[in-house]
């Protein structure tokens, strides 16, 4: 079972021997739940010459022999949008796999914890990365704040990943139409609600993890791909920028160097202040 | 110019875009002295089916004009072992290409700081990369240990890469023969020399970053080839392990979650009681 990287951007972003691999299977399966890319299933269909099963969170996580039982005597594709190792849902992939006695390879790729860096702050300086989930009524987790104010405090950058949700059940819908599941339309989080809540959970916390006015941010959207876009500035000033398509993330800055600060330049917004707190 | 990742094993790590840009290129220059990959540059001239040009540091520091001149009124393409955006340098040479007024063109592989999360650890979980050099009789420098202490007390795991020393001047033997530039054969550090260092550092420094019969470690040695090798243990564990050819990484582990520790049992080498301290 070979667990493939496709990178970030499109179909073209597969490695020869990730392509090889994919043109030796008897089944090909698209992890499609954590992350996407910018070209639809079809595209990559095309260049791999292959057809592609969509695998969603239920199949992956309850109907997995489907995956599993056609690696045992051939071999299968699992094909993932950035690297194999960079999502925890992956990693129990290949623990499964070997449950089920199936040798898995694992092909790399370009992910969004190594492309994060095209903004010019180096990746070595990044400390632990959270995941900002979307708000509801009635739920309302913090637990990514401590790590920033730790993060902050030792000079250190956090990379933000912004939430993602696909095939969530429409219940409203379905108690309507008597238990006929219903799906709600996909939704992913951008720059400007990661920061609203942000804001809220300062706001709340208090404990100067940073500031919606003087600290630096950097918000980015389709990295690897060639529309691309980067802004810099504070939150406040990034509050109403428009990023476009996803997928989004964005950077808390810690501490920042003079070479960080130089290739960040071309990404700060106009009338932006930010560089005078730095 | 395009500055484009090779990833981490062979020739066939390139994406489909990497290689439709080369063979774009008039001019086609490798840098060769921050990582190196599974196979010489022969290797890669035979599937790139374009001749390579070998970009030393001198080269890309002093020379750098024959790197961009060619980039004014034609495709240029910079080749780099991992990603483009993973290296400090690599920084420095995107923002010098700019200053030529050369338009530079990003295309994403994958990097160590990816790839590490190979032996099970969550990438989301590393603080800031250290990286540690050759101590000289005369300049031991250890800025990274409060780093790997502040990492480890905020709970998250510490990459440390490891020193390569290329093209080095031979000043002994350049004084015996008069001035002829004469260069030291390259040196990787293994991660045997890390763990030596790592255990000199904490025996000076004394503030328990770690501890050299508890801490959980995790070495690995070519990270992405097919002969990658990783062991886990604690420091004095893994100091007589065998790792094998060039390059070497290390983690230095800080709080472990179930699914790291399910996924690292794999590696935990022979004998190690390392788990009992976690």
């Amino acid at each position: 079972m070979y667990i493939v990287g496709l990178g970030l951007g499109d179909e073209k972003d597969i490695t020869i021997r990730g392509l090889e691999a994919i043109q030796r299977s008897d089944k090909v399966f698209l992890e499609g739940y954590t992350s996407i890319l910018g070209v639809s299933h079809e595209r990559l269909e095309n260049l791999y010459k292959k057809s592609i099963i969509l695998a969603d969170r239920n199949f992956v996580e309850c109907q997995a022999e489907q995956i599993y039982e056609p690696a045992k005597d051939g071999n299968v594709s699992f094909l993932v949008v950035g690297d194999p190792v960079c999502a925890t849902t992956h990693t129990d992939i290949i623990l499964r796999a070997r449950d089920f006695g199936v040798s898995v390879e694992m092909i790399h790729n370009a992910s969004i914890m190594g492309a994060v860096g095209s903004c010019g702050l180096q990746l070595y300086n990044f400390g632990a990365t959270i995941s900002i989930p979307f708000f509801e009524i009635n739920w309302r987790p913090t637990s990514f704040y401590p790590k920033v104010l730790y993060n902050r405090k030792g000079g250190m950058h956090t990379l933000c990943l912004l939430d993602i949700k696909v095939k969530e059940p429409d219940f409203e819908v379905m108690i309507r139409n008597r238990g006929n599941v219903q799906f709600l339309p996909p939704r992913y989080m951008t720059v400007n609600v990661a920061i609203e809540q942000l804001i809220d959970v300062e706001n709340i916390e208090q404990k100067q993890a940073y500031d919606a006015d003087t600290t630096l941010c950097v918000g980015m959207a389709r990295l690897g791909q060639p529309d691309q876009c980067i802004k810099a500035g504070t939150m406040k000033e990034l509050l109403h920028e428009d990023f476009g398509e996803p997928l989004h993330c964005m950077v808390i800055c810690g501490e920042t160097h003079e070479l960080e600060i130089e290739f960040l330049k071309q990404f700060i917004v106009k009338g932006s202040k930010c560089l005078s707190y730095q």
